[in-house]
């Protein structure tokens, strides 16, 4: 299939120029931290000393998981489709904080094991009703797992907004995410498996079961396409498309929690420079998600041990966007300002 | 002086009340972490298991520092009253993230050196034009010391507001806060000071030895409020009062930096119940505010870097109070959205 070339969007002759402008502003120099540096990459981004962000975007992409089978979720799978229910009627953790912060909501049938029918504010982009149950064979196959990735590359490329924010619902997808892990930064298993939405420890020790069974099942995987196909899901292939969409696009890309952080691993293996278009919101309670981060070299913003999905995270982390984006352009200057500069 | 006493906010079953609501939203149980100890933390501060906050506000202290003729500030003491010209105008940084936030902004002149006359949008708490330099003598003297509470505590308990922020404003305030921080947690003082707004190691080397010296000098200084007197600030003694106040009149005290944390160090000195009160915003990149944070058992929101002060870190927090109380608000349950609980 066709995967853009993504280009990084450093230029230093621009970063020199933000840069001069977050130290020209009344503060001591530095002393708003992150925010300066996400101010940079933002302009960096957006190929501009003056970013703007206008319009913001979280989708929440939905699918199912034959490794349920399996006895990895403390929930059923029905709940994948009920939980949607709740995104279409407004009632879940993401509508509200979505609303709060002034954000775009998209929710997406990836795969989802129910009929929804047509609905309004459903984006019906359906592969199957679920993937395999990847402990007995490939969760996706090839052509399965490439229509996700197109649908969600083609998602991205045609969304008018300047932050992608991404968020999941799926029982059984921290199994996945948690294969991924393994099969993309080598890390043990014991450390790619956590609770989940809330597994005892033999729940947990299943989990681990389940990973190692289909890590050794599908060890020929071997490149970035043929390891998603094997151990990931449909909403996961539809977010690594969508994220090297929207880095194409040079938005900036939001990444929430566990799940989410898996599909990027697949996207950075496919084109590393995506990672400098995105923007890490937290670091999730969910226990690998730490250790996922520092493979892929990311500082998060937030630590609030969330460990819900459905782009929680993200949408909180938006008005930490906007300050960066807003102190850079509406801060006065130390000249402006009559402000002294320091002495020593 | 008249301090009022403080109660425990804490009511077991308003408590449990809460936590059932809580967990009877469509979310695996604690996976909102942070936000759902919010929730219940402003339930039980306002007295109700459905808590609002319909108003926030935050209070900037600006005030002079003796102290500062000891070369311990990388700006000179003109920038105190430079920056908070800059607040009337509009240009700073707290300016642009507390109308990003939606929260009113008070900036009060508790002893600046300068003459600002009547001035629209400044309210005047001037106790004297600077504190006295307390290598040499009491930063403030008793009465001044009180003044400054007491001009706190009456205009936190005047607050209209859910929610009241505190930032500062005082070239020399961090050698002040290190101070505070050896006195009442007993810290050694090189694990007290810090860069501030920029020191070089020498710098930090002449405050590590201010500090010291003030120290040894008003080592009789035994209650809260003669250490606050000997080695405070009036913005400093101004903030420990109006937290006083504004926990008195049951608001939630939102805490920024080290700064402010030094003035919450005396407040739960003089009412320990205080502390339930407390939110806190952030943990600083100013070397002390770490292990003050710890000193009190407390776990900030956020970890940003800031070293800026003015309250920037508290208001950046507000979206997450507010998405504490929206989720609790506005989130279906399960029984209303019909979502399948827990199976295993």
């Amino acid at each position: 299939m066709q995967i853009p070339a993504i280009a990084s969007p450093y230029d230093a002759a621009l970063a020199a120029r933000l840069d001069a402008r977050i130290n020209d502003k009344t503060k001591p120099l530095g002393s708003l931290g992150a925010l300066e540096r996400l101010a940079r990459q933002i302009g960096l981004i957006q190929g501009s000393d003056h970013p703007v962000l206008r319009q913001s975007a979280i989708v929440v992409c939905a699918g199912d998981h034959g490794v349920t089978a399996e006895g990895v979720s403390a929930y059923p799978q029905s709940v994948t489709w009920q939980m949607v229910e709740n995104f279409l009627a407004g009632g879940a953790a993401i509508n509200i904080f979505a609303r709060q912060n002034e954000c775009a909501l998209y929710i997406v049938d990836t795969g989802v094991n129910h009929d929804f029918g047509q609905r309004d504010g459903l984006l019906d982009r359906k592969i199957a009703a679920g993937t395999a149950n990847f402990c007995k064979a490939p969760a996706m196959t090839a052509p399965q797992c490439e229509a996700a990735l197109q649908a969600g590359l083609q998602f991205a490329e045609s969304l008018q907004a300047d932050v992608l924010g991404f968020g999941e619902m799926g029982i059984g997808n921290t199994t996945a995410a948690a294969a991924l892990m393994a099969a993309f930064t080598g890390a043990p298993v014991q450390e790619c498996v956590g609770a989940g939405t809330g597994l005892d420890a033999q729940g947990v020790a299943r989990k681990a079961d389940a990973v190692t069974r289909a890590l050794y099942l599908h060890a020929q995987a071997s490149t970035p396409l043929q390891r998603l196909a094997a151990l990931g899901g449909f909403e996961i292939a539809f977010m690594t498309g969508a994220m090297m969409g929207a880095a194409h696009r040079r938005k900036v890309v939001l990444i929430d929690g566990f799940i989410v952080t898996s599909a990027l691993l697949v996207a950075a293996a496919l084109q590393p420079a995506v990672l400098e278009y995105c923007v890490f919101s937290h670091c999730s309670d969910e226990a690998g998600h730490r250790r996922m981060l520092q493979y892929l070299g990311a500082t998060p913003l937030m630590q609030l041990d969330l460990r819900l999905g459905e782009g929680t995270g993200a949408a909180l982390a938006l008005p930490l966007l906007r300050a960066a984006v807003n102190f850079l352009e509406r801060m006065a200057t130390f000249s402006s300002a009559s402000v002294s500069e320091k002495h020593v």
